[in-house]
């Protein structure tokens, strides 16, 4: 069976091979990349994510501003393919920093001063060979746990989502290799907080409610975004996302729907255009009375709701009404001013009804 | 069988009857509370473990300066003791300040402004009752993961650490009501970052070494300290912790094996003092010929190891040395800088031959 790990060693390879044929035809080696940055970013309504525009730079090595980063990204690519992947070993983008920084011979030059520029390169490579860098065989942050009614197979190991006791499944950077064996689930639930999730965990939200529950412990790492695409997409299992009522929040919520504005090119592999934002809102403030429980906007959360109100991929009337009444009412929530109800009162009341009556903010 | 809540339920009740006798004796209540702070915190050399010295500070409520604070500490005493022990409810400290925050009947006063103030009377709780905050029903900040030849019990739950696949198991906040079933383990190795823990899980470093990983990511939670400690005591294991070598591995690690100043009654809990140091020293960084590697160490860490070399639980020669060739080479190093020596170097060589050799900082 032909793997993803194939697949990115034959691109490398058919770089490697034009790179070489280029210096033997005595001509100056080059890579097209694909312009990243939001000038390049276009929201593609058809697949809801936003993606990549067509704008497209050229790397020459023949070139004084170019020939440095030419080298780096060669180094890069040589390492993902000889250190990596025929190895089979994994690392993260600051082991590959340490590992390719030297001093070339006979000079003063370093091969890298920042890991920042080996970062670039590794983005570089992703849009320009269309690959991810999980599949390059680096990682990158790690955090998310989940619980549900789902086993799967992992370095062989057969693992039972619902059999985890107090903790849960710790999710790791790459999850392109896990085998589901059974999805029991009806819907997964994303949650921004881990003290929301151990709440729902003990009450055993997930085993009431037939559904997988994730926290993501803040902005979503690309491995947790990345297992909730696959179970959402392999599974056709509706995705909610519960976070507070704030820029951080929505934020959280756009990622892992749309995709990032910075990594567009990876919008395809980590994005859920179906998920649904479950947070608290506006409504739900006025509803379960909750104004003596927000705090003041800050300048962030100002700026934040503004952006968005200009964005493509907020222009439903549900999205700018909900932007405008904070702007003008001046404040957010968060998700622990539900517990002014009572401690179940996540569990038992909210999210019930409103995935009940589906009053999600779409 | 007494459970811990039991013990702690106990606690609060004799804390409650206490107060109401004074009430009804027409005295002013009083709540007795061990002083917290630098000022009162001593290094217990017998048990390796920082502690709280014997200074007490009396709170009472028929004082102008501590009515407010007096009826805080009551107002959390009774949410744990009712809303939490007695329902078998746990849940964070930030939902604890939500649930308790209102404005008093027929005043403008609010109970809690801040989250902080019902923070700070955890505390008060947590010394003048003499008990954990995890015994109150509740958690802290969550993170770390861990995998090895453990098997345990949680919840109804049997877990096999060693057949998570590349994940691993999400520590919970609270570890208390684990139960081990089988510990196979020859020691504990802690690691600082998540990108070292995947790197040795993927090496199936746990399985030739016999030992149990963990991560803290970053400075320890409660959670990890409290497993960390009940592991190395109940099942003799050593236990190495294995950092940076700058301000911030040299704190993660004193934590792990002291305790904190700031939480200097928790130490007993989660001190472990067994723990010995295997993160990157200054002696690594020239045996290994690092210095290329290495990052001119910034304010902080001088700071902290200047601080560092008066403490009493730094006076060892070991350390000494350490902490002054840090302030003149004026340089730190992180883990990952022994990638530049191989992607397997720490698995294969560094760790074995300072296990081996016990090279350990102590």
């Amino acid at each position: 069976m032909a793997t993803a790990s194939d697949d990115v060693r034959k691109k490398l390879k058919a770089l490697g091979t034009k790179v070489t044929k280029e210096i033997e035809a005595k001509e100056s080696p080059r890579i097209e990349i694909p312009v990243r940055g939001l000038s390049n970013v276009e929201y593609d309504e058809k697949s809801g994510l936003l993606k990549l525009g067509g704008q497209v730079s050229k790397r020459s090595f023949l070139n004084y501003a170019h020939a440095k980063k030419f080298m780096q990204t060669m180094l890069v690519a040589n390492f993902a393919y000889n250190e990596l992947l025929k190895t089979g070993i994994h690392t993260s983008l600051r082991d590959m920093f340490y590992a390719l920084k030297r001093t070339l011979p006979g000079s003063n030059e370093n091969t890298f001063e920042e890991q920042i520029e080996s970062d670039h390169c590794v983005v570089d490579l992703e849009v320009s060979v269309d690959t991810l860098r999980e599949d390059l065989h680096l990682s990158a942050d790690v955090r998310g746990r989940v619980v549900g009614p789902v086993v799967i197979k992992d370095r062989g190991d057969t693992i039972d989502w619902a059999k985890l006791g107090s903790g849960g499944w710790a999710i790791p950077s790459n999850v392109e290799e896990i085998e589901f064996k059974k999805v029991d689930a009806k819907f997964i639930l994303v949650i921004e907080k881990n003290a929301a999730f151990e709440r729902l965990h003990e009450d055993r939200y997930w085993e009431k409610n037939n559904c997988i529950i994730v926290t993501t412990q803040g902005q979503a790492a690309r491995g947790p975004r990345r297992l909730i695409q696959r179970l959402s997409t392999e599974y056709k299992l509706p995705v909610y996302v519960f976070t507070d009522g704030d820029a951080y929040g929505w934020y959280i919520y756009s990622v892992i729907k749309y995709g990032s504005m910075a990594l567009a090119h990876t919008s395809d592999r980590l994005g859920t255009p179906d998920a649904k934002f479950l947070g608290l809102t506006m409504k739900d403030i006025e509803k379960y009375k909750l104004e003596k429980y927000t705090i003041k906007a800050k300048p962030v959360d100002i700026k934040r709701a503004k952006d968005m109100m200009k964005y493509d991929w907020f222009q439903t009337k549900a999205w700018q009404n909900e932007l405008k009444t904070m702007l003008e009412k001046g404040y957010k929530a968060e998700l622990e001013a539900l517990s002014s109800k009572g401690l179940k009162f996540i569990t038992e009341t909210y999210l019930p009804e409103k995935i009940k009556n589906k009053d999600f903010l779409e």
